[in-house]
């Protein structure tokens, strides 16, 4: 049930490899399961195979839903979704860049209570909440860390969330969220170590190391935004100087469109259609972007030397605007050269599957790894 | 025993739960290989235990010897070992910054002759070469990258040193060599997740993730002296400017102390010597490169947030004189804040248990975990 639950849709073959069950015990279970209407059978995959086509499975939507709850910057997110992981119901809110947690809190609850009432269904086949958080939170604890959201700082995201829910609460910090849904559904599948990048109005990341995220002895893995370019420069929100972050954020070219354009209300999503459009103000401050941020992920570069990069963050749909001056960058200042390297040991750079939504999207896939212990 | 080969001497129940086999398995196994003289007893070890002492076991000395080799920035290094990880000969030579590889390949040549005739032995019974190597080298072909020796930039190590040996050779660089080291015999035994970082002529680390070394998709993964600080700085060896090592080489003020003392011979360990003995100048020299140092492995801690950061390199010795300001500087320019965090979730920072020979060490280390196939 969890191999399902994880993978979306699976043969018994495959749920054999990769439970290490024998054959025999997955088809016995799966006979269980099919007949008390908990696994139904979605289809048949004939691809590749030379015998009969086997038949691909999935946990019946009906069985239960999960909660993906994005804590953002200046944005809240709400994802229901199934065990069959189809998205129910995506409701996102916009709020000031210091908005006051606590009234954050009575939105989420609405968020909730109406995502379940527009579908009629009960929250009691909830089977977790996952919460992507957009900054460090503590492994232990689920408290929030310096260095992410200002005034959620200290706050104990499971002392919070974890009375009003009849099910379990699993906290990860946003980028890692956005590493289980790359590597589950979106731009990693097939690879167990890889980076991911983010860029957006915060900058971050997180490591996958054997299918694992490194998520660092107190939380504080994956955080590229707060590596200290120099030390004399502008002060960060995390309390250092001259982190990564000040110089490749999209806080101030947003703050600049909205000023070019006369638009307080303009979202990234809109300066990077414009930028698709051909505007030129757009492009250049998509590309000033790429380029700061591509520096930062030289160093990351040098650091991994990874199989694949995978950039996320709002700035993703930009493609060739982003990533050309991105990965020039990344070759300047990175140690490995692509050139002096096999095509087959070169770095892959590549934008994330999921822009709009792979911090909340993981915060499901975080339920659906984690409800009932780990798969691995 | 290839689990006594990897750690030395182990119990019975140690090497059931080490490699995954039966107990029954395990004594029986064990029964035929002492019969064989191949292992032998070598003590029991009663701490801790309730019942009667476990046996210690560990491979016949005159089983098979290794020998591991260091390929570095102005030396090179000849330890044979035996299999139960004794050291039998070490042996190493100053070269001149820019020595020839050919020469250097004569002189290693000549010192395993040597060093197998003062023992005595024949190199029948050799089980492999390990070779470490002063900077990156490529994973699929064994050849030196950029940004390593500049001399033997290019050089296929396994083409050179394959046909000289009758016997498997096994290639990385220096300080994941040293990682493994300090895995199996030194600073960080039983963490399955750490970092090395080393300060000497060099800088350098690398990274230990659920026991396993990450060496990155080209083997320039660890590479941390050649993350850029600064894009305007100083042109590196590698080719970029600004990178870590730079700033935090003990190259100048090496020179610096010859000049200041008129000995162009003093070595590394001459400066922590006189240091340790209360001279002014080398203190200020070591405490320089620490705060340097600490700046970079600032970074390297935001990027992780790693349990344990083993610092490496001939300036290890120096103890609090290096550690002080590189902790200060560490504290100061990583995200997470010791005082932050409960004392568990902190990360530990500790000099190696290696300083002298830790990358030639690991090279025995790397035959004996990987002759026959790797034991994970």
């Amino acid at each position: 049930m969890r191999a399902l639950s994880a993978r979306g849709s699976l043969s018994a073959a495959q749920i054999a490899r990769l439970t290490g069950l024998a054959k025999s015990t997955v088809s016995m279970a799966l006979a269980e399961l099919r007949r008390a209407d908990v696994v139904i059978e979605i289809g048949s995959d004939a691809a590749g195979s030379v015998g009969r086509p086997a038949t691909t499975l999935s946990l019946n939507p009906e069985a239960g839903t999960c909660i993906g709850l994005l804590i953002g910057q200046s944005e809240i997110q709400v994802i229901v979704a199934d065990v069959a992981h189809n998205v129910l119901t995506d409701t996102s809110l916009n709020l000031e860049r210091d908005y006051d947690p606590e009234h954050a809190i009575r939105l989420i609850r609405e968020l909730i209570s109406d995502a379940y009432a527009e579908q009629w269904r009960s929250q009691a086949g909830l089977l977790g909440v996952g919460i992507a958080v957009g900054g460090p939170v503590s492994n232990s604890s689920g408290e929030v860390m310096r260095g992410g959201i200002p005034r959620w700082t200290g706050i104990n995201l499971q002392e919070v969330f974890g009375p009003i829910f009849d099910a379990p609460v699993f906290i990860d910090n946003e980028s890692n969220c956005s590493a289980i849904a790359e590597m589950t559904w979106g731009a990693a599948q097939g690879f167990d170590d890889f980076v991911v990048f983010t860029l957006d109005l915060g900058v971050g990341g997180a490591i996958v190391s054997g299918g694992k995220v490194l998520r660092g002895i107190a939380g504080g893995g994956g955080e590229f935004g707060h590596v200290v370019l120099d030390p004399d420069g502008p002060l960060c929100r995390c309390g250092n100087h001259g982190c990564l972050e000040v110089y490749a954020s999209f806080i101030e070219p947003l703050d600049e469109a909205r000023r070019h354009f006369g638009q307080p209300g303009l979202r990234i999503s809109d300066v990077v259609q414009m930028a698709l459009d051909g505007d030129e103000l757009c492009r250049g401050l998509i590309k000033d972007a790429g380029y700061a941020g591509g520096r930062g992920l030289g160093l990351i570069g040098s650091v991994f030397n990874p199989p694949l990069i995978v950039v996320s963050g709002r700035l993703a749909p930009a493609g060739d605007i982003l990533m050309g001056p991105l990965s020039e960058a990344f070759e300047r200042y990175s140690l490995v050269k692509s050139g002096d390297v096999g095509e087959e040991t070169r770095t892959i750079l590549r934008p994330s599957q999921f822009t709009d939504n792979g911090g909340c999207m993981g915060a499901v896939g975080l339920v659906l790894r984690n409800h009932g212990g780990p798969l691995h």
